[in-house]
């Protein structure tokens, strides 16, 4: 099912997420995101119905993040069919200060539903989260490996 | 991108989980999923990889529930590709007793993915999550309509 162009393809998504993150760039990280795209977001809402919605929520993270922020993958899995992608991870979120060290960081897991036609991914669908602890009723923010 | 036919067959998986958690048969229900699966189940873990791992958890959910489980869905979409597929779902799980009644029920939102070969659909990645509401740190595991 995968074959390795359409798999670095799948790839460069994550790449480019890491960049607008990096960058505060809301434009260039909503091009990552179809005009129908639902997200289960980690945080406050139930779903953000299209990229409208999205993107109003994406502008409130970056102008109240105050330093740099980073997203960096890991345990990536990434499966690729004929326009249609899905890749997994955990992603860990970074506060980084301006002389580059991590004030704080968490995880969450995320899957990307993807549709490509022409060399370019879109994603379709986004979901991210922790894990809750069940006794605690809390939810999970650091992965301790 | 959808067929009647095969989107009919992915919903097909979503009837046959809530058959299978009404039932409480962990065999019908681990049969809805790959042997390679990864799920991001809402509690208490960040992975489950495979299904051996994740037949232990089911196994446990079901034999922790004392009286009846209902798992019902709403929100679905579903996108069908060759040999591919996703389905996301906000799904109700209800406690329920001996005369029927729903004791106590919570929300998920839910995703999966899932391959296709020959007209039966395996889930290879499930999801599921509740948001965290961001100033009380705590998972929001109702959903208002």
């Amino acid at each position: 099912m995968n074959n390795k162009t359409d798999d670095n393809l799948v790839r460069q998504v994550m790449f480019a997420y890491s960049r607008a993150v990096a960058a505060k760039d809301a434009d260039a990280f909503m091009q990552l995101y179809d005009a129908e795209v639902r997200v289960f977001d980690a945080w406050d809402a139930w779903a953000y119905e299209g990229r409208d919605a999205w993107r109003d929520c994406v502008r409130a993270w970056f102008a109240g993040s105050d330093g740099g922020i980073g997203a960096t993958f890991d345990d990536v899995r990434a499966s690729v069919a004929t326009g249609f992608a899905t890749l997994s991870a955990i992603v860990t979120y970074a506060a980084i200060a301006e002389d580059g060290t991590r004030t704080r960081e968490l995880q969450n897991r995320l899957t990307w539903v993807l549709r490509g036609d022409g060399g370019a991914w879109r994603i379709v669908h986004e979901h991210t989260s922790a894990p809750i602890d069940l006794g605690k009723a809390k939810p999970i923010l650091r992965r301790v490996p």
